[in-house]
């Protein structure tokens, strides 16, 4: 079985992305030709990089983000395809064994995920510096270095988007499909060796929720070093700096220290072995919580001592210790998101319970408790990351670090580093994301290999807190691209300032085409919600139809006389899911670009400089709040009515079978691709778009 | 029977207004003492109008505003609970009959409506023209007056989004709570007299459909005429126009208009006399939308011939047809909310017939669908809104009208013109939606008395027709406001500039305050959505357990052996819904005046003027952007699911009880809340906060 979801996993992969790298070349081109057609000022062309280098270093750093986006989701994915058969061999044995496993194969694809973000990323600085003999006499000047990496965050994000559209359709579609034909109409046990479509939903989890979520992070991580390292150059310029590089590569030394200590936390789940007692299971979530603190609090000394290393300088000496606390912040925040993500969505809080009361009075009254419970959940975060912004920014203020006027501009930098304090224990937060798929995955295994009931029950306990860590993860990826949304269009605002060598430091939405473009932004992300949603209905349907086909036309397959046919399944599934991409992917790309391009035409005309690129600035902010607002409402439902189907399950409210249970049922195949498709896609989306606003810059002026 | 209707609505209503009018007094204070409190700058002393003096305006135009919208309510529900019986009888005698009574009657309302706002707004302008002796030397300038106003309008929608949230709550947790028992459960017909919530539903529509949408216009009509007035002014005086007068009453004459054309439209479907062979039943939609092409036909002559007589002036004499093709972007405008309605909604287009489609493989899937529907419908509108904002400005702007300094300056006032042709055929669109409720109600009446088949298929059909003339009002009310949204904040921003005595021109959501403020806008809508939604779920749930236990203890009923005890559902849908309605709209009054005080506050010790009045107005522009997407998204969807249901029982797909209607009823429960409560209510609150904004502006500066 576990070859058969490894060769799945593995073709689908291959297909999907050969066609992303078609794509990717493609984008290359155009990037490319823009690049060599733009104006350059004078400035530029005496610091030796004129049009011709900058395309290539840019189309040359959008590849190798492509390229690393690519091997992250490998990575993520080919541990996770091996360490599934080991863990259910494992449950055999032990729970704390499995439980062991499963978080270090997490545990190792993290690492990978957040070290080639780093490594990529410096290597790519260090070729730079010493290719274009910066910071000799003539040469560009470091400050402006990190402006010449956008490439390589546009190349991860338009990877990870493709890998997380595609992937979540993948999941859902295979998950919805295989669940309405068996469970509903069949009556047959999830993960049922029966059903047809079992092998196309084990394979999804591998490619939509570890390959994909891989990328996912590695795009973050990337884009969000990126714009903190312009932020840091721009800052140190304004300050007149002696020594700049502290600033630009503190949020490097912050995700090196990130890989160590969240290492450090992998391995204390080993000390476990002694507390737990063969035979009673201690509560896995429990285990991972505690990780996960010492995580924390070695996070909270290694980023003081980062500041303090990093960011001291002479003009203002004591500006390190407002930087520290702007990353205390930001550890704060990440520790809100997990908390309030986690009181919407376990069953031990109210929220939940109330909406698995409601599905008593039938499928109507849940399917509205869930939306409102999802549409309220978004309130708290909004509060945290509203307070968070302010604290951040204005601590970054007051940390003492004026310009040349004396006025104060550690601000945004100050968001940034709370951005990378948020950020500083990525790698342990993305081990419990990638350890749900393995745990649900061996549990498959399990299910159709017809182990014992107690292996099974083993399998259960970790999927069920895998299930809990994925939506906690969910609020962390949200509460980081909501932090550091405010960064990336800061970033953006740089780079026109540095193309169009005017200041651009205002966003007037009181301009009619300013606010038209942010009613776009915003229109944007419900068109990309409503493509994602129905591509998984429709590829749905299609699995659909083919399981009642294959029910009807193997009558053998219900008494285990037949074997169903898997592959079929699967490769319905991957071209369709590869199809379905398309549309919202496109979407995503395009529209900024168009928008930018026919606003710079309109500015031209009615003779508005810059309106293109405000335009855009501002479709880019309304797009960031709808689309955490979005993400919040879609992922919190989608996992509210999860659990709650579990927590009938669990047997209250007349438990599995019940007219109370197929109404949860229903809940939870709506809350399926609003939480694994469409959730998770506007996260890359919203970071995306910010990348792609960098690099395009030149053609919106 | 409809005595009881009767009874019940007036009963509920009283109830509800005098809950209303308790707040709306509370309320009157607090505005009193903020202005009593505030400072005046000696420009406003001089022209003699000073605190006490502007706090008595402000405080007695909120009342009269406040008094006229439940006024208009009152009217709205009065015609209609009389209407409908007289409807019902002469629907056994012929359908023209019937139908021409319901469009007569909702007619009547909806002049009273749209005439009261005119009215109203006229006499306290000649009361305080005269009480204040404006233009006299030493006294106010009449471009200052309409600011005088903004009273008045926070005095509409004050009442309007209660009244919207009341009867919102009302009509749907009584029309679901009887269709979960009744249809569902029971298996009985809709509107069968042995469903003890019947009354109770019937109730609803006219408190919540005629009532409430009473309320509504009058308070869009009301806030639009203000701010175009407001603007009209400003522009008056920065082009140095000498007759202003003009300008500013220009939005009324455009009203008044609107009232004898609409009647004439109104009155044209007296002609069908002639055309209907009695027997023969013509489509009452056709009839419907003939009077509306005569409407709009007659609306775009007289808008011409309206801005040729009000906005001619000397110094730019051929701004008047550019004012007038502003006009004609509204009409058309209007006319494509209508029919992008149409398309979404009415089963005879693709999108309801691939969600009816969506249905045949489960609740699950019909959900998914509605929802991706719902979110693919905003993308059309916005365009349409897109295009239409900026051609109206730029009409406005190349119009000729200078200021100063030479720089062309009617933009704005352009968007507004447009709002007003928009605008322009209001009380008859108020018509065909008044129709709606009055034909349901027919029908339940002639059902509950048990009369003929023939005579239940003209109030069906008369009924049907209803319901898509109620879609498409609401994306008419959409999009105005949408329309009217850019011109409210422009005049909350002449507001600031006026009291603060500075120049108030730009909102830059580059300053992270001010971006916070956008972020907390967008959540709000999301959260008071989420609060109208569960309100009423949770009193549906009352009054399921109501229904069932009067089915227990009464086992008589489902014999006619019984009567059920209809009043008692009355009253406890009533007291649910006063208490529902609380938070909610406690939520969309106080969140702008906290947000405006802490940011006020913050700013005064970070050193920003004006921060308070910057960070309401981006609160205000994110959440009108928000606010229209989600409206759109929650009227389309529920438009959708609850024709999707009409479709499959036309017989396709299984027709009524095969497992496909099943999970059609599914998606239409959902939908009601969405498109009967959430959605208006979100049409109010954009309106709302845009005129509370208005109103306290004092206290943010």
């Amino acid at each position: 079985i576990s070859d058969a979801i490894r060769d799945g996993a593995e073709g689908f992969f291959r297909t999907q992305y050969g066609t992303i790298s078609k794509m990717a070349v493609l984008l290359g081109l155009v990037i490319f030709s823009i690049y060599m057609f733009r104006s350059t000022n004078p400035h530029q062309e005496s610091s030796g990089v004129g049009r011709a280098t900058s395309a290539y270093i840019t189309v040359a750093a959008f590849f190798l983000g492509a390229l690393c986006s690519g091997i992250a989701g490998y990575v993520g994915m080919w541990v996770s395809v091996r360490a599934n058969v080991r863990v259910s061999s494992a449950a055999r044995r032990s729970a704390r064994e499995a439980l062991q496993i499963a978080v270090r194969a997490g545990g190792f694809s993290a690492l990978v995920v957040v070290g080639m973000a780093v490594v990529g990323i410096a290597i790519l600085y260090a070729t730079f510096y010493v290719l274009l003999e910066v910071d000799t006499p003539g040469a560009m000047k470091v400050t402006e270095l990190p402006l010449l990496l956008v490439g390589y965050g546009f190349g991860a994000s338009f990877v990870a988007l493709f890998a997380q559209l595609g992937g979540g359709i993948f999941t859902k579609a295979a998950d919805v499909g295989a669940d309405l034909v068996g469970k509903v109409e069949q009556g047959i046990p999830e993960d049922d060796p029966r059903n047809p479509a079992v092998i196309a939903d084990l394979v999804g989890d591998n490619v939509g929720d570890c390959a994909a979520r891989g990328a996912d992070l590695f795009e973050s991580i990337a884009a969000e070093i990126i714009s903190a390292m312009i932020l840091g150059g721009t800052m140190a310029k304004r300050c007149k700096i002696e020594d700049p590089s502290g600033f630009i590569l503190f949020p490097l030394v912050v995700h090196s220290f990130d890989l160590v200590i969240s290492s450090v936390g992998i391995f204390s789940i080993r000390n476990t072995r002694d507390s737990v007692v063969l035979g009673a299971i201690e509560d896995p979530m429990a285990i991972l919580q505690k990780g996960y603190s010492v995580t924390i609090v070695l996070a909270v000394l290694t980023f003081g001592l980062s500041t303090r290393w990093m960011l001291y300088t002479e003009e203002a000496p004591s500006a390190w210790m407002n930087f520290a606390l702007c990353g205390l912040v930001g550890i704060m925040t990440a520790y809100a998101f997990v908390l309030i993500t986690k009181y919407y969505t376990d069953y031990k809080h109210e929220p939940v319970r109330s909406l698995a009361l409601s599905s008593a009075t039938g499928h109507g009254t849940n399917i509205i408790a869930g939306v409102s419970l999802g549409l309220e959940s978004t309130a708290l975060p909004v509060l945290v990351i509203s307070v968070s912004i302010i604290s951040a920014y204005w601590l970054g203020q007051t940390s003492g670090l004026v310009d040349e006027s004396g006025s104060p501009t550690g601000g945004l930098f100050g968001t940034a580093v709370a951005t990378m304090g948020m950020l500083s224990t990525a790698a342990y937060v993305l081990t419990m994301d990638m350890f749900g798929p393995i745990a649900d995955n061996a549990g498959g295994i399990v299910e159709m290999s017809q182990q014992p009931e107690s292996v099974r029950e083993i399998t259960d306990l970790l999927d069920a807190v895998g299930n809990t860590t994925k939506a906690t993860t969910k609020g962390f990826a949200i509460g980081s691209a909501a932090l550091a949304s405010f960064l990336l269009f800061s970033a953006y605002m740089d780079e026109v300032a540095s193309f169009a060598n005017v200041p651009f430091n205002q966003v007037d939405i009181a301009i009619p085409e300013v606010f038209v473009g942010g009613l776009l932004g915003s229109m944007l992300i419900f068109l990309f919600s409503a493509w994602a949603c129905s591509a998984v209905g429709r590829t749905a349907q299609e699995v659909v139809n083919e399981v009642r086909r294959q029910f009807i036309e193997r009558p053998g397959i219900m008494d285990y006389k037949e074997k169903p046919d898997y592959s079929r399944c699967v490769s319905i599934v991957a071209s369709a899911s590869l199809r379905e991409m398309i549309k919202p992917g496109a979407l995503a790309i395009i529209s900024p670009i168009a928008v930018g391009f026919i606003f710079r035409v309109l500015g031209y005309y009615t003779g508005q400089p810059l309106l293109g690129a405000k335009v855009v600035c501002s479709m880019l902010m309304f797009a960031t709040v709808s689309g955490i607002l979005m993400a919040l409402f879609l992922n919190t439902s989608g996992g509210a009515w999860d659990n709650a189907k579990k927590y009938i399950e669990t047997g209250v409210l007349g438990g599995k079978g019940s007219e109370c249970h197929k109404a949860a049922v229903t809940g939870d195949t709506v809350g399926d691709p609003f939480k694994d498709t469409a959730g998770p896609s506007l996260h890359v989306l919203i970071k995306m778009l910010a990348t792609i606003t960098l690099v395009m810059a030149p053609i919106f002026l």
